[in-house]
């Protein structure tokens, strides 16, 4: 197999912006304001100049529990997070430092809900 | 830093499932059937039982005018697909094969609309 292309983003991060009814047991991100967060991260991403990072809205990531939800590729670091200081940090530590907002890290050991969409 | 987490996904595959009106210079995804193309790639997953493969939908990934739009992580690979048979390929030779549909594959060299969204 020939070796394969480069990224064509250097980060691409998908935000859920899934909207359930109300009172549904899984709640859901944009419930929990995801999206306009995932427009803020757009924004500041772009005064920032970060013009080789695309932050994507995404459907269900299926980890609604602990949302709002998001992952970062290539590296597949999930993240949740709650507000624009939230955001913020992930930029400034995560995209353009390199680092992870360790106090924002999803727990690896929640899985049981996977294929209960 | 310490050790990233194992990744949650396998696979993370995003289908674009934008829909733009009738008429936009870019056209859309969803104006292409990428919302029942996707459809049916999950359920074909879980029929193939790949529960450690998530297919998602995805907000606007930037390169509608080579789509319906696709992109696999963690690596990162991109497709433009068509039919069913399509999905079905990807499926078999990359999910599964860990290999790649060279004539799915996007060129490299489409940048021209980063940022134009």
């Amino acid at each position: 197999m020939a070796e394969d292309q480069p990224l064509f983003f250097r980060k691409h991060v998908f935000c859920c912006t899934n909207s359930r009814p109300p009172g549904h047991p899984r709640g859901s991100c944009a419930e929990k304001g995801s999206e306009k967060l995932r427009n803020y991260m757009k924004a500041r991403a772009k005064e920032l100049g970060l013009g080789d990072v695309r932050i994507n809205a995404a459907g269900c990531l299926d980890r609604c529990e602990l949302g709002p939800s998001m992952v970062i590729y290539p590296e597949g670091i999930w993240y949740g997070y709650r507000s624009t200081a939230d955001i913020d940090e992930i930029l400034a530590t995560h995209i353009i430092g390199g680092g992870r907002v360790e106090r924002l890290l999803m727990p690896p050991e929640q899985t049981k809900a996977k294929g209960k969409e």
